[in-house]
């Protein structure tokens, strides 16, 4: 009979090619069924909360697969991570879930934050874990007018243009910049995301921060529903999955 | 005339054989020297406040080093920064100094922070910047230990075999265990530190974590004054030197 496991992952993004699948092109998701493969001899299907794109990391992300036979939880977890390594992709917790738990559309809210370090010096420790914004950015202009992206809102000036998605339509829950020393932080959080929603809205952002824009600009933009309206998509390297959400509280940590 | 120049420096600790200067082997001493040479054409000596070993990281090391020309600190910072690309290794504060500083002699007090991840899955993120501790410590224990070693003691059973420093006498001032999580951190401050002592600390604190030493074992290892009574030392990915001050609060942040 089979049995499902929902998965809780971190991986560090850099080496990877997003978490989707690809025929040649080294993917998280790519990565764990290759493992499931080793281990079970099962050709799984790895069905993630959230398609993360090249570069991003996850501390958080959730996901869920179908086994024929029943292992334990903790055989699973070990013998996945073992032929995960050396990859940078590691199960942090493995549990049993019944059929009508789904990863992807059980999800009731996902949390992403994504990291700016402001400042001139280059980055060492932080390479690959943040935007580098050299010139001096308004955190507290930005924080007011990420405001404008919180609610139910038409989102086709901040979605790829490859996004497939039926609507544009999303519901920010949360979008708060709260800026430590030389590190600033977004935190965003809603049910879903349009594809690309979080870095080009923090993109937009920037253009705030730095001056270039108002926060009225911003809300033009945003009205714009026009994808061309966006400010520069910000790197990949800030943006992490933290946390994703299932009904009634039932979080997987 | 000479001017000193007061350096704040980041590294991350993975590529160098630690700070100080080798005939051979890429350290941050060397690496930063190197740098000096290319800007202004002079061979300086780049004094470091702490001798972080290979592999040990830092926030906040503080060295000086002193220039025939009289450069503005902008210049400085972002020359040198430059020309240290691509190693990862970065100024991030230069300030003009008086003959009277010394980063090494000067210097009132030196904060080590020391990471632990305590968990069963492998790192990804953190890898090389935290222990990964598989089985399960208890960081009260520790924390209840770590006490033995505040104040002032002789810690020749914490010092490595290669330790040249006249006295093994040290005086602790903070030894705080902290949990979040899964990560545990050991928030280490002194004057100053023997060879490796933070790392041998650390390690021994292990022991106790685990079970295998108690509180009591932890102070007769300290009494022993002994080397070989000394646990396993602890590895350089957790260590980071984020601090270093200066007379009258003379900190450069």
């Amino acid at each position: 009979m089979t049995q499902r496991y929902r998965l809780m992952i971190e991986y560090d993004g850099r080496p990877f090619c997003g978490w989707q699948r690809q025929l040649e092109d080294i993917t998280v998701q790519g990565a764990i069924e290759a493992a499931f493969l080793k281990f079970s001899g099962e050709r799984v299907v790895c069905q993630g909360a959230g398609r993360t794109d090249a570069g991003v990391h996850a501390r958080g992300q959730v996901a869920h697969v179908d086994l024929e036979k029943s292992w334990s939880v903790d055989k699973v977890q070990g013998a996945v991570n073992q032929h995960l390594t050396p990859l940078p992709v590691s199960l942090l917790k493995v549990e049993k879930a019944g059929p009508e738990f789904h990863a992807r559309f059980s999800a009731v809210a996902r949390h992403y934050v994504y990291r700016i370090i402001n400042r001139r010096a280059p980055l060492t420790i932080d390479n690959g874990f943040a935007w580098h914004i050299k010139r001096t950015i308004s955190s507290r202009a930005m924080a007011e007018a990420a405001q404008c992206f919180v609610g139910e809102h038409d989102f086709s000036t901040f979605r790829d243009s490859e996004c497939q998605a039926e609507s544009p339509v999303r519901t920010i829950d949360r979008f708060d910049v709260i800026q430590t020393g030389e590190t600033i932080e977004c935190h965003v959080s809603a049910q879903s995301f349009l594809h690309r929603q979080v870095r080009s809205m923090v993109g937009s952002l920037e253009n705030v921060g730095s001056g270039k824009w108002t926060v009225q600009d911003l809300k033009q933009v945003l009205d714009a529903k026009d994808r061309k309206a966006c400010g520069p998509v910000a790197p990949p390297d800030g943006l992490c999955l933290v946390q994703v959400d299932y009904p009634g509280n039932d979080r997987l940590s």
